[in-house]
């Protein structure tokens, strides 16, 4: 059922022994929310520790700077920025139907937690967890802040995209003054590349196809590509923003290339298209302007499939 | 002499026929700042027009819409946004020695005006035109609101650098409350390219090379390059802030082919270098982290005397 932000603060005040998941493909958003929160209830003097399928990229490496490891046997679930139990990853199947209280801002979220503090106009969900520590009292220090602005500046495009809110800009402000070293936290996030993430950039963008009349750009970041630049799929996290930036593009598609037949595409919108819409005709979703969906065929049929859609939702 | 912003209002109310001036090679925050002045002064009654010795790029054409040209003799100058007489240009030599009123964030001013209000500690010059408008009784509108974002956003990489504060965050929601279509801006200034700047883009980053030790990063940009490509120096704005991208990057260099033998250069820091510093051994300025000079010399001459000076600062 769905509950709000004060009940959500009960039930975490009275629970102990906290387990905290973050959806696989860890972005600042959910690892943001996830280390902020650990942090607030550990400062509780509560157990709480984190679980997500995949590996924290070492880049957001100052969320967790100085925070212990804690053992124990989970008595309480919370999952953080996850819209739907097929974002929990394989790595997390054994907490499948176990979460106690799902802290989300998809609108396309599909309720499966016993309680669900959903608020959808919240740019980042680290705003909402923002706004539960401070319901719940815990006074956020430094790294509180730290952990919080990543997400709110991760989740906006540093305060850029068309989700950000008024609310985003002040939350951000209070986080700064609790010592958020935000320029550090923007340089390591969005401006550092290493020669290899710059190479595969440069590559990355020599793949551009233009589509549609000039309203739809696709860019195709192959197994080959991540290999021979030395690059994982989790350090070009950047790249589906580009296809976007060409004047006239409504719709940038990045089809990226899992294992051999198998695709996650990122979709972007510029204004006229809901490509979360688009998305849930191949099983994905996201929001109206981001979204994602896995296809499998070769890359002519995906490619070929997801233009369709495209095409269609142009028109 | 150094005036408050509460006597600056008052010199703007007791004056008419206000001429605003931009500094050569416009940026959003010179542009900003004039479009939201002449805009208040209008909505109070008075007559004002803005030069620049530099055409405004039509990138930001917003900014202008739908606002008349007026004609007249001016009875009060004030500049927007200008650190020093150098940066008039060529098309305001009228102008040197006649500004009543210098509004400025520039730790580097050079005193030039009978008035000046400096507030070095504004991330944005239109963080001060808008608390500068609100302490005239001007009402920021639409309109306004828009031109004071766009300076804010574009002189902080949209709230991205160190130079941000929490009141720019807290100026900007305003701005958006007051209906400054953020999305729509930030989208026109930051990311969108044309085709050819999309090439230029890729051609220019082909050209990195790395010195000190991995500490500085330099960038080329040839006449050669922007004719070959078709775009202009303004169009490639956004390249100054690539080669500090390159991780282990302490300074950033763009060396920007003006004529031939005269070079335009724009200095990046991320932490360490005071920027400014260095290009004022060169007669430039700026900031400490963004700052620029002019050099004369074949390019050979003008790298190594540029990356000499950037390796004692690094030392």
């Amino acid at each position: 059922m769905e509950v709000t932000r004060k009940e959500a603060a009960q039930l975490l005040l009275a629970a102990d022994d906290i387990l905290i998941l973050c959806h696989r493909n860890p972005d600042g958003d959910t690892m943001g929310c996830a280390h902020a929160l650990q942090h607030g209830l550990r400062s509780l003097g509560k157990r709480a520790r984190i679980r997500c399928s995949d590996p924290f990229p070492s880049r957001y490496s100052f969320l967790w700077e100085g925070e212990a490891g804690q053992d124990f046997a989970p008595r309480f679930i919370v999952s953080v920025d996850i819209a739907d139990e097929g974002l929990f990853g394989e790595g997390l199947a054994d907490c499948l139907g176990k979460v106690d209280l799902a802290v989300d801002h998809h609108p396309s979220h599909r309720f499966f937690a016993r309680n669900t503090l959903l608020e959808p106009d919240s740019a980042a969900c680290c705003e909402i967890i923002c706004l539960l520590l401070r319901e719940m009292g815990v006074s956020l220090d430094r790294q509180a802040a730290l952990c919080l602005y990543t997400g709110m500046a991760t989740d906006t495009g540093c305060f850029k995209f068309s989700n950000t809110s008024p609310r985003t800009h002040r939350l951000a402000a209070e986080m700064m003054e609790a010592g958020a070293p935000y320029a550090e936290i923007n340089k390591r996030v969005f401006e550092t590349k290493s020669a290899a993430e710059f190479a595969a950039e440069r590559e990355a963008l020599n793949t551009l196809e233009v589509h549609c009349g000039g309203q739809a750009a696709l860019i195709v970041l192959s197994r080959e590509l991540y290999s021979r630049c030395g690059v994982t799929e989790a350090e070009l996290e950047g790249i589906p923003s580009l296809p976007t930036r060409l004047e006239g593009v409504e719709v940038g598609i990045t089809v990226k290339e899992r294992e051999p037949g198998s695709y996650k595409i990122s979709m972007r919108s510029v204004k006229r298209v809901n490509v979360s819409d688009v998305c849930r005709q191949f099983g994905g979703g996201g929001h109206r302007y981001a979204a994602g969906c896995s296809l499998s065929g070769s890359l002519d049929e995906v490619k070929s499939a997801v233009l369709k859609a495209v095409e269609a939702a142009l028109a």
